[in-house]
Order: structure tokens, then sequence, then C-alpha cells
């Protein structure tokens, strides 16, 4: 097994798989792409999928739940659109996204229950079907190994650039392949962000095992990222592995855990863009605790550090402001004892033993500067240790959220 | 007993206290006041505070905590500086709290145990102690009735304006007085906001009845404010009875419910205050949540809400995007209904069985505009509701954060 190395064409999919985009009038801008469809031509393609825990869970994560159940694990489309969340449009909303799922199956001639739907945008307003259900048989027609660049791009809402990543491998001599895409910007919190991801692979897996693998991925990658403490009612990440390769991985075995290593690989890559397109971040900022008791301690306090909105103030201002980190540790809940304290920025210590260090504020504010901010908080109470993802919060993202509607 | 009624000049203090307020060059604007003393002169004044839960409780929290269990519920004077925090400073920092007590102590010829102390501004720098033993003093010769509008001004930071309240009744044909005054501005969340509160009352009080008294009003009001999320390391309220009306109130009787609606009153309004002048603020916003299987429930939804970027951003922009309150509630963790939500604002209904009402936007947006926006959520899931109390996030939050400490 060769180690996973990134394609230079992030946008490339694995063989097998194909795209295509449209503008369906969903989004005003009628230059925008809006909706999207994947498609596998592989009958057995297994399918995984992991959604947002928010209890107002959108019309298209229900449908796409039971598919999944109802299929055993087993998807050959997504059908996606942006422009219109489909959340909060109860039983008119299912409708809306049944029976966009059967228009692109009855497109692609097969079981609806074979099509999983996403959507992002507004919550709150109906969705008009027929926008997507006139679409279908253009989508269909317009399917390419090409058209996963615009299939990226239709599924954009404040993201300023479309994200998409992949990487190869070799197994037992075969090629075996990854690529993914995503969407991100605002509403990202734990627990899934307002995101959409789509990953593919040609290796087999079964529905299970890409199931497990997934949220273990998702668990150390995007579940590990915060813009502003905000969990959607959309977040989807699916993952469709069609088998093209004619690698088997299975969990458990060595093949299966480098094939977690890749997706894991793949999801945080896909993570740190939706970061770097925070609405309004101008910094990538990792807070990484240690010295915990344990694994859940140092998350609960990097989280509480991350959502903090004076620490992400004063990083868009580059104020080294270590007492808000320290406050924001002491309301985690987790016990600790703030006279061991230490905090570095950048390797830069600004609070040793919870005391200041009389650090050059010229310096500290130059290490604030950066476009890539590591604070790194050690507690001297344990071995314990965790990292979450965030961005600084400026005037930018209060504009691009004061008016989303309007 | 007459109903509590406004007192038209809400500086004036019950007679017995007295208040003086210097700058001591702990803030750089020689202008600026930073020390207020509170005096009491009658020996058997009660005293009760309530602190923040912040695991990182500032020098003057740990060391007013101190002084009331060792007296017993009794103070005599509240020192109180604003320009440093004195949090995250290390055991310097309680020798510090320590030394200013012991001099404002000996300057008033009580025990150090009788001064309660406090402090807010900046966490993490050294508090010259000097500065504040050189003026005891000058703030003991200056104490006066007139001295509480000034001490106002003096415990002030990104506050606009100061900030205090006054009312009296009538108990047993004799007249009993209640005044507050209080600091908030940012870092101000429910279990205590960064804020400072100092009530003080002329009514005859046990110091645990006091406490008890305290505690119920504080969790009804202070408790139930949110601006930013963030718990201050610094949180103090404190109440002192001195006794000096004759009328004795004890909890449980008839006088003492009278005594603890007149607190929770003041604490209200002191709170809603703090709320009027949270950093960037323009709006005052009510979350009331109604129909909740139980108290605890709607208490948690109304916080989620309230603490959601994207609904205080939405506010902000007087956008009626209900679709973010529902997502809000969703992530909050307690079980209920999307489909039996009602949404209104100022009576408006938005949003009804978890549908859009199909309102006009130019009148939601005119609802949204006033300066005071009452938000309904109605879960229809059973009787019990909660209120908590914010604003909306501006702009020009994010201005006065990114740069607080340079």
């Amino acid at each position: 097994m060769s180690p996973w190395e990134k394609i230079a064409d992030g946008c490339t999919a694995p063989a097998g798989f194909r795209a295509a985009a449209v503008h369906a009038g969903i989004k005003q801008d009628p230059a925008a792409l809006d909706l999207a469809l994947i498609y596998s031509g592989a009958e057995e393609t297994a399918a995984a999928g992991v959604f947002t825990l928010n209890r107002a869970a959108a019309a298209p994560v229900q449908l796409s739940r039971e598919h999944l159940r109802s299929s055993g694990g087993h998807a050959q489309a997504v059908l996606v659109n942006s422009g219109n969340a489909n959340a909060c449009t109860g039983k008119a909303g299912i409708k809306c996204a049944r029976d966009a799922a059967k228009s692109a199956a009855g497109a692609l001639s097969i079981r609806p229950e074979r099509v999983l739907v996403a959507s992002t945008g507004l919550i709150g307003a109906p969705l008009k079907t027929m926008l997507i259900t006139l679409q279908a048989p253009a989508l269909v027609k317009g399917l390419s190994a090409g058209g996963f660049a615009p299939a990226a791009r239709a599924i954009m809402t404040t993201d300023t650039f479309p994200k998409f990543f992949a990487l190869k491998t070799v197994i037992a001599g075969n090629p075996v392949h990854l690529m993914g895409m995503a969407k991100g910007a605002g509403m990202i919190h734990p627990r899934m962000a307002t995101m959409l991801a789509f990953i593919l692979t040609d290796a087999a897996v079964k529905p299970r095992d890409l199931q497990r693998m997934l949220k273990t991925a998702v668990d150390a990658s995007f579940n590990r990222i915060t813009v502003d403490g905000d969990t959607s009612t959309n977040d989807t990440v699916f993952a469709l592995a069609n088998g093209t390769s004619g690698i088997a991985v299975r969990r458990g075995t060595s093949p299966g855990a480098h094939f977690l290593a890749g997706l894991t690989q793949l999801c945080q890559a896909l993570a740190h863009m939706i970061i770097q397109d925070g609405e309004g971040a101008k910094k990538f900022v990792t807070i990484e605790v240690r010295g915990a008791r344990s694994e859940a301690d140092a998350d609960c306090i990097a989280r509480s550090i991350a959502n903090s909105l004076l620490v992400k103030t004063a990083i868009a201002g580059s104020d080294p402001n270590w007492g808000r980190i320290v406050c924001a540790a002491g309301y985690s809940g987790v016990r600790f004892d703030p006279g061991k304290i230490d905090i570095g920025v950048n390797g830069l210590l600004l609070c040793r033993n919870g005391l200041d260090t009389g650090f050059d504020p010229a310096t500290a504010k130059a290490e604030l500067d950066k476009p890539r901010v590591n604070v790194r908080i050690d507690l001297h109470h344990g071995r314990a240790s965790a990292q979450i993802w965030t961005c600084d919060l400026t005037r930018d993202y209060i504009t691009i959220n004061a008016s989303y509607r309007t």
C-alpha cells in the first residue's frame, strides 16, 4: 500500500462517477448554478450518510435517511440544490424532496430509493418542486466525468470558492481513488456544520463498513470545526463507493485502516477549506488543548474557546488578550487549575502558570496578524489532548448575516 | 405594604450609605474615574454576594467569598475598581486584592473582612496595588450621600451610560428603600454576566435571608440576560442591608415576599439597562418560549435562540428569517415537534405549525426595526414558559472587541 497522494486536479472523480449542474431558477441570479446531480453507473454502489443532529432536520435529511434504510445502504445518485434548504417546510417539503428524487430516478431509470437528496439555502421558504423536476432530464443528459467542477459550484451559498479535493493510493497493485466536494461558509459547528459534502471512491466497501468509517472520519474532521456555533438543519455528508477499482476494503483489516486514513485525510482537507471560507473569516485558527485529564475535557475546553466571541474578535483584531482564553476555558464546565495553565500563539508563550509572561506585544501582534494562528493551551493536568479548527470573527460576518434572506 | 415605586433620582441611596469615587490611574484617561468606595456606617450591616461560576474566578471574587464567610455575612464597605479585572493574576493578584481591602479597612477603622472588593477591566494584567492603597484615605474623606453618581461612573468599562435604579415602599408605616448600581456591556451571559451590581437597602435583613433572596432575584434577572454568551471571571452582585429603616424583613413572611419582589424588580431594571447598553447593541430583544413541557426545556430553548449568532445578526438586519429561530431551537438539545411550533415577532405571526404564514415582509421588517423586539415561540407541548433578554449583534460589537486590550 502506498501513502495517499493528493491529485493535482481535485475535481476528477473516480471512474464510473459522472455529474452535471444547471441553473434551475432556485437562486435568483440567472447565471448561478443551483442544482446538481452526481451519478454512479454501478448498481451495487454502496452508500453512507452522516446527518445533522438538529431536531428540526430538513426534509432532504429525513428522506435520505429513509432511502439509506430502505435500500440497505445503496445509492446511485445524489440530487442537490442550493438557494433553498427545504427546511421548516412541513409535509409539503417532504413531498417536494420525494418528488424531486422520483424525477431523477425516472430520468435515470433507477428506483427512487437509490437517489439521495440534499438542500442548502434559505430555511422556511417553500421549495418549488417543479423547478427541480423539470430539470431532471437535462441533468441526466448532461452527466459527464467533467461535471464535478460545475457541481461543486452549484452547491455553493455564501461560499466564495468551490471546495473539492482528491487523493489516490495503490492497494494490492491497483490504484484506488477518493474524491470529495463540499460547501460550508456559515452555521458551521461541531455536530455537523451547515455543510454538505459528497465523497466518491472506487474502492469496494460494504455499506455497513462505509457507514462506520464515514462516521469515524466525520468525527475527526467536519465535527471538529466551528465558525459560529450554529448547527444547521441540513448538514449532510454522503459517501458513495462504486467498487470499480476492483479493490475491496473491509473495516478492521490493514487495507480498511489505510482506506479510513485516506477518507479522514480527505474529510479534513475539505473541513479546513470550509474554515478558510468561513463567513467573513480572515484567519485559520487551530485551538489545541493539551495536558487534559481526558480527551473529553480537552475537547470541551477547545470548543468553549473556539466558540467564544470575545476570543474570536480578539484574534480578528490581532489582540494578544490571552485572559479571554482562560476565561472561556473557565466557563467550559471542565475542572482545571487556572494557576497551571500555559497559553501560546504560534509558539510564542503569552501565559505561563496562569500569569502573563511579559511577552513583547509587537511580536505577539505579528504572530496574530498571520493567516494561520495556532493557539496552544496546556493545562498540565494529564496527557489527553484535542484540536478544534475555527476562524476569527469579523465585521464582515455580521454584514453577510444581517441580511441573508433579503 | 404599598407597591414598590420607582424613585425619580435613581442615584439616591438609603440613609446611612455613602460613596466616593476617584481617578486612581488604573484607566489611562486622566479624566476617567476608576476607583469607588461604598460605605455603610452601621456596624451590623448584613451582606450577601452572588458570583461568577467561571472556574478562573478573579482574585476579588475569591477574596470577597472568603470575607463573606469569615464575617458571617456582614460587610460595611465595597471597594471596586475598573480598568483592570485582577483576573488571571495568580497569588500576586490575591495579595493585591487583600492589600487593597486592608487599606480601605484601615482608613475606615473597620476590620478588613468587612470590606468586599470587585474589579472589572482587562484580564491577565497585574494590577498595581499601590494605585489603590494610596487612594484609600482620599476615598474615605470623600464619602458622601451624593457620591453614588460618580461611583456608578467609576465602575464603567465599555458601558456608554452609568446604570442605577432606586425603589421605595412603605412597610408597617415606615418607608423602606432599595437602590442599585451596575455595569455591564460585554461578556454578558447567563450564570452571571461580566457585570457588577451593588444593591443597598435600609431594610433589616438577616445575612442568611439576604443571601437567599439575592440569589433568587439574580436568577430572575442578571442570570436571564445574554449579550455574547461569554461568562466572565469577575461577575459579582453584592447586597448590603443596613437596617436604618427600622423595618425587619424575614424570608417566608409577607414583608419578606414583598421585599423579594422589590429586590427582583430592581435587579431586572438593572439587568435590562445592561442589555440596552450591550456592546454595539441597537435593539432590546426578549426571547419568550411558551408551551414547553418544563421550565427547564423552555429556558434551554430560549437561551439557545438568544445566543445564536445567526438569529442575533438577522435581528440586527431586521431580517424576518424565522427559520434560524427554529434551527437554534432544534440544536438546543430539547425534544420538540418542529411541525407544531409557532413564532411571532411583536405579535406578528411569522410561522404557524412550523410553516411560513405568508406574512408581509415589509410589515415584519417594520416590527424588527423597532428598538424593542419581542420574539415569542410557542411549542404547543405543555404549559411551561421562560424568558431571556438579549440584544442584536452588530458590526460595532466586533469593532469594540477586536482591540479592547490595545
